[in-house]
């Protein structure tokens, strides 16, 4: 059976409603409801945890059996399950709704399931319109739904020969204007920016995604690591965002956290004592080494210690790419898959 | 005035004795003389330093007035010079030769002008025939020339974070099949293999140029440096050649050293000391890194101090190439030049 031309619109349009919700916890979905004739009824989307999933977002702005023999349109298959609101899938049914429309299936194993529950009360139910575009919205949540945990990118700047300053502690301009701002991008598209107090207190980074001297629409959270107190003057204090403060080594407590707050990546910006922590605990999915052709020599080191004490424990890389910068080069890779079970 | 036919032949010729000779102090040259209906009467070349150059050794085994208004052919601009033996510009002139047509000139500021001294003597001169094979030829000699000592290549692998081995020294095989073939090409172009006592100690290296098990035609003199002796049973006193060992730290007499040898090119492959003091005295005409996409940490560094304090001292490159090399990038480079002043 196929989708008509009003629910591929519609599709559309919840498309659009999904993308107006906030990244966190829950994915961001959008839900319009068609009457029997086509036409557009009632719009929804879900505005963060805790409050209505979309589907029920749209059905409480029609009265009492207005939905009736409806067709819903939801950008995620409907959910199955109760957590802080009911099911959906039993939303949808008890308002009468006859048909359903959705773009992705629920990969969650507690909320997944709604299709077939739809199906089991008589509803007819679509899958995999504009499947892309809904998974490309929420292609973050799905990855750190898998994971577990947020997705963590470790980013580092450092000379051909591993070093991340002089043997003065001076670092600035290794890499050149390309790779600064490609990092300024990426940062843009990460929830959450980490540091190290010892990079607060030596660098004052103001952690903020810029293009130039203007800020990106989307500033990720800064995150700050360390037990050093971080000065009341300091730039990262007035970043758009409150930044969050984490008094321990526990990385693996510190990500849970940001992942229970809502955060489905992070992006770790250094200093190279926290960069190595995060490697040696087997918390970095994707590497950024921003390779500037220089040679420092010294002991500044861009990587100190992660826990390899032997050639066979080398933390073998897969490269995706090596992208030139300008002068320099920068390295995208993750971790081999064959190690990570060492991890 | 155009080159004959019979001339242009002759001079290929003469290529082909050059190669003959052995590379070395004096560049390689050939000479082919030919009578004045253009038929070949006689053929030279250089045989090395003390013996002498191409066009007397083609002269010397004509009779008494056999080259009376014949054409000398030579691959480079006779010299003028009275060195160990005598300027070959004015054999050719008491030899009767009314005419040369030579490939390069001579860059030598006391062996050039031998072809204004056959022109002042009434002597046709033409130039330039086959100049790019005759250059090819003898680059590294022309090289070596300019800068005033061999032409040298700092050689060194390392994981992405710039480490040379694991913390218990274990290095085999961080870059793979593809970029240790490179290496072995690179070593069977250079004249010499420079390594220092405590690789030969620690990793007893054959430092021969190997394709497989095969050892390539020509093989680069083993040249070691450092106090410590090398064990009678190291495998580099079975190499091809006789090694040159030197205790001395002092790289540029060594390299002074070797230029009188007739060393051309020099590959220095180790270890990181060696690598690192050769960058730090400015003796680094080229640099090749070959990057493993590996982490190691901890402090087996591939470069160690290079004399940098602070990041405006930093040793700028210019990246001539990344070249990928299986799973490895090569970073080919050199000093970029407006810092070479301060070397």
């Amino acid at each position: 059976m196929a989708v008509t031309e009003a629910e591929r619109r519609a599709m559309s349009r919840a498309l659009e409603l999904a993308a107006r919700g906030p990244r966190g916890v829950n994915p961001q979905v959008g839900a319009v409801i068609l009457s029997p004739t086509g036409d557009v009824i009632a719009e929804g989307w879900h505005q963060g945890a805790g409050t209505p999933h979309a589907e029920v977002d749209a059905l409480s702005k029609l009265s009492d059996g207005a939905a009736r023999d409806a067709t819903a349109i939801v950008t995620l298959e409907p959910c199955n399950h109760t957590g802080r609101t009911g099911p959906c899938a039993l939303a949808l049914i008890e308002a009468g709704v006859s048909r359903v429309v959705y773009a992705l299936d629920d990969p969650g194993a507690a909320s997944g399931g709604g299709a077939e529950r739809l199906r089991d009360a008589g509803v007819e139910v679509e899958s995999g319109e504009q499947a892309d575009a809904a998974h490309a919205l929420i292609a973050d949540w799905l990855t750190a739904q898998q994971l577990g945990r947020p997705h963590i990118t470790v980013k580092w700047a450092q000379s051909l020969d591993g070093r991340a300053a002089a043997a003065d502690r001076t670092s600035q301009w290794i890499t050149g204007a390309e790779a600064r701002a490609d990092v300024h991008r990426r940062r843009a598209a990460a929830d959450a920016i980490v540091v190290g107090t010892g990079t607060v207190l030596a660098d004052d980074p103001s952690l903020t995604a810029r293009d130039g001297d203007r800020l990106h629409p989307h500033q990720p959270v800064p995150v700050v690591i360390g037990a050093r107190e971080t000065p009341a003057d300091a730039a990262v204090r007035r970043h758009p965002h409150e930044p969050l403060f984490y008094d321990t080594r526990d990385l693996h407590a510190i990500v849970a956290d940001l992942h229970a707050r809502g955060i489905q990546s992070l992006f770790i910006e250094g200093g190279p004592t926290l960069a190595s922590a995060f490697i040696a605990a087997g918390l970095a999915d994707r590497i950024l080494a921003y390779i500037a052709p220089v040679l420092l020599g010294g002991d500044r080191l861009a990587i100190t210690d992660i826990g390899v004490g032997s050639i066979e424990a080398a933390r073998r890389l897969t490269v995706e790419e090596w992208v030139p910068l300008g002068a320099d080069l920068l390295a995208i890779a993750h971790p081999t898959a064959s190690q990570e079970g060492n991890h």
